[in-house]
């Protein structure tokens, strides 16, 4: 595969692994300028109203960006993000996972903007929506 | 009509022309937690580089979103806008009217947040993206 | 102590601690419209090129956000985060702790929004940028 | 002058006039990483209640940001916004000249990022606060 082919779900699956052992976010689709992902909520997730932490919202929007720009322009690792906005909707719930889905909104040749919302899942009212951007290495 | 049923798109244009007279934005669509709407570019909007103003981008943005709520929640003269992000995408053209598709992400009883492509009319890539809140008054 | 009145550094940390258990952060000043706090970055902060992880950043950033506000409004355990932003600035460094410093920039009476800049410990440059905004119950 | 030398207030307000005749900003300083702009308020900035546009906040916080730029890496004309994010904290006066005051926060080789409050003249509370990032072209 050359950087610049588009990778499969497993490719990026296996590359965030490698490169973030301590992420735990399973990817259910990517390409077509977006992605799902999800994240199985745990014991750490947790927040006192039966609500899920705002870092973990956090981390998990970061992830559904990372894995549509890697989709769409190859495994990529020096890919940052820039800026990351959140809105926070509704409460999530405690007792669902959580899932997040981007679409990719720009994807130039040094930056990427995508917007992402997030659900409990099962839901179809988003608990928190983002917007991010990602600076994309000159040379590939 | 009480403050609380939906006004049609005719009620939201008297309003808007009678409160904002210098306004120059039709409403194409309202309703169904959105709006559409569209700005005929002026000489006063263009800037050089063959483009529109950032500020002529931002007010289209700001009145599809304050359209998108007033169609839910009816004439609301002080419904006010608090917070309003914008990522600009692509140039948009000068030789085309602006066209802003809002859509409404949470519609509570005192916040509204929704978000906004703005296109160069005619084309399907947005030109800028916006997400924006108001503050809706406590009592209607 | 009565709600409104403005509790002391220690009051905040207890009722963090309490509340929060799993919250580690330190808080180093609160009060006059501000807070300043820090967390002790762990192996769990890290990650790969020598920094520090982008959940942590904005965990941190949520923190500084609060106490600043509770520093003001008093113990009130219902504010929600109904916005952050950020802009990383600069890569903060593995081997410092991260120190947030928040300043607010309105308090009003169902809305807060402050900024804050986190700096790797000792340095002035900081290496990242947030605004955030927390909705108060209205009644306190 | 070289494009990287350091241009005066004067060398900026030239360039802008040029550039933006429609444009009546006043820069009442820039250099040290900051900028301070003024524009006189006119009929056409005024909404009612007593208050001033949107836009022209908007546009007055764009300016700031684009001459804080300016006066570090000097006359730039491609430099452009890519992002612009608006945190409405009071109404501004009618009848005061409104003021922006532009901080930057980060100024990179590709990328800079500036806060801006913006104040009704002779006021310490401000009336909004944004936030800016600018793409600098690659070759200066």
């Amino acid at each position: 595969m050359t950087a610049a082919s588009k990778p499969t779900t497993e490719h990026i699956a296996t590359f965030l692994k490698a490169e973030f052992p301590q992420n735990k976010t399973l990817i259910l689709a990517a390409g077509d300028m977006g992605a799902t992902v999800k994240i199985k909520v745990g014991f750490g997730d947790l927040r006192p109203g039966n609500t899920i932490s705002g870092p973990t919202m956090m981390a998990l929007a970061d992830v559904a960006l990372y894995v549509a720009i890697l989709g769409e322009i190859g495994i990529v690792p020096l890919a940052v993000t820039t800026s990351l906005s959140f809105n926070f909707l509704r409460k999530p719930k405690a007792d669902r996972d959580l899932v997040g889905v981007c679409k990719l909104i720009k994807l130039g040749r040094t930056l990427a903007v995508g917007d992402v919302n997030l659900y409990s899942e099962g839901d179809d009212q988003p608990v928190a929506h983002a917007v991010g951007t990602y600076a994309i290495p000159a040379k590939r």
